[in-house]
């Protein structure tokens, strides 16, 4: 099987899914519907460009769309909308609002007869997979998933609109200590405080109120007030030097106790290490669109999230094959 | 749901699903299946003992088989047997010869109506998966499968049989220095010897020549002249002391490029650190003979791997109450 994607936005996902088909064997890019004017979008590797207006007249040239736009805003409205005539994957991940939107996605590929995938990336995604996988195998525990060590663009962002700031990046990194505790099986309870630092890397304005700033950052409520937040001016050069990348991270453990008692302890742990962020995230949307397309193939369709995917959808191999060289 | 399950032998991995019966909330043990006398035969929980024989006057109670018989000689037997009337589980091991069990375990189970699930564990099982997931996701990459801190019962039973020696354990370890490099992404290419490392404790017999045991140990074909191995004999009384459990474990790892030309790299690892071997793998047993009893009462019959069920159905709970707490 072969099958042609369409990439609606194209951001740094959307160039990480150009990338990721590029990579793949059996994945085609159609091309990226874009909001933007065709004529000042230039891709990565020539794909084609399309008003996302016209997205509709390919319909039956696309096999699956693979949607890069952001959760706030984007997703919400294109999801749905797009399921009424398309596969669609989505990397929808505003956690307290996914319940909301499996329904709306759902109705709407219901209704369409199509398939639907949602919240996939690593979080949700492939930290959800192992979250549940652990729980199930060990019920008797407690889980743990630690970010980073990475950059977080939200927190970038925040510090970016105090006055006086250039430009800023932003670090979220595990503590180690509390990392070491759950390894050794110990189940701390862990504050927000204890589980993750912040490190952010600033370019002030000339002449701007060092001291204002860094206060204005480790106070901010919601981003930095609960964490131990640690603060370096640096010049723009050195920003673009040594912080361009997107690289991220984390682990997720879980503890469990089996026995008749209790009496032994296992660890899982999933340990990600990401150069790029948007790139690993697109892989995965990649991987889920192949499973989207076959399970509609099959005649399914509604919408599902990675728990109700079987593994072997993702993969372009055989089920004889993935038997014999995998399990 | 609640579904009643039926142990197929009473060995390490029998009394482990014994142990992972009672800590499920939605597990009952219906019994014991025993080809000992019934009366030698006392479980840790008290539960019912049947004669192995006397398996099909029990086939309406029972709504899943859990074997846990070896796979040498028990299961290439007895899953395709049982599967004409039960729906089973098992964890054959011998990665080689896993396309065979499959296809004479699949005839059984379709011509029944049952649903199969074979070579549930860790290895082939929760690492199985691992590797399969990671490989999806990051098709341009390598993986690499580490055993260990952990006893090998194959290894020790090998010892064990050499004139002279009383008792031994043995401890497969995987080598730091190989592991750092693979975590690093350098994807190196790795021999036998230098992926892990043998030790062995062994007791000898009083008198025995320990310069000729330990040169049978270190020189026998297969399982230890690949490998950099070490003995140390001691006494049958720090055996017991030190060396009674039965401890596992070990790492996946994939190491995957993406981006335009293969310029980032991701490291995906998967880690268990395993007090009891035969717990955890009864552990994962039953996780996916609930699954099997629900892919059964949704009208599937075959034989499945860990690759062909989706995830929800190793968990007791709805897939709304997943999506809220683990997405």
């Amino acid at each position: 099987m072969s099958f042609k994607v369409g990439v609606i936005g194209y951001g740094n996902l959307g160039r990480g899914v150009e990338c990721a088909v590029k990579n793949s064997t059996d994945a085609e890019l159609y091309g990226v519907f874009t909001r933007r004017s065709l004529e000042s979008l230039k891709t990565l590797t020539g794909a084609a460009v399309y008003s996302v207006n016209d997205v509709l007249r390919h319909k039956d040239q696309i096999d699956v769309l693979i949607l890069c736009g952001g959760s706030a805003t984007d997703l919400p409205v294109q999801t749905p909308e797009l399921a009424k005539n398309f596969n669609v994957v989505d990397s929808f991940d505003t956690h307290a609002k996914i319940p909301q939107h499996f329904e709306n996605v759902d109705a709407a590929a219901k209704a369409s007869g199509k398939v639907a995938v949602i919240s996939v990336g690593w979080d949700p995604g492939m930290f959800s997979l192992n979250r549940m996988y652990a729980e199930a195998v060990l019920p008797n525990g407690k889980d743990y998933t630690f970010w980073g060590k990475g950059v977080s663009q939200g927190h970038s962002d925040a510090i970016r609109r105090i006055d006086g700031v250039v430009d800023a990046r932003q670090y979220t990194i595990p503590s180690q200590e509390a990392l070491d505790a759950v390894r050794r099986g110990e189940t701390p309870e862990l504050t927000t405080r204890q589980k993750h630092t912040r490190e952010c890397f600033v370019v002030a304005a000339e002449g701007a109120d060092l001291a204002r700033i860094e206060n204005e950052i480790v106070t901010m409520p919601n981003y930095f007030a609960d964490y131990d937040t640690t603060v370096h001016f640096i010049s723009q050069e050195e920003l673009d030097r040594d912080h361009r990348g997107l690289p991220h991270g984390g682990h997720t453990v879980r503890c469990g106790k089996t026995g008749l008692n209790g009496e032994n302890t296992h660890i899982i742990e999933y340990t990600l290490r990401l150069d790029s962020n948007p790139e690993f995230t697109s892989s995965v949307l990649l991987a889920y669109a192949r499973a989207a397309v076959k399970l509609n193939s099959e005649g399914a369709s509604g919408c599902k999230t990675v728990f109700d995917i079987a593994p072997a959808y993702l993969s372009h191999e055989s089920p004889e094959n993935l038997r014999r060289r995998l399990l």
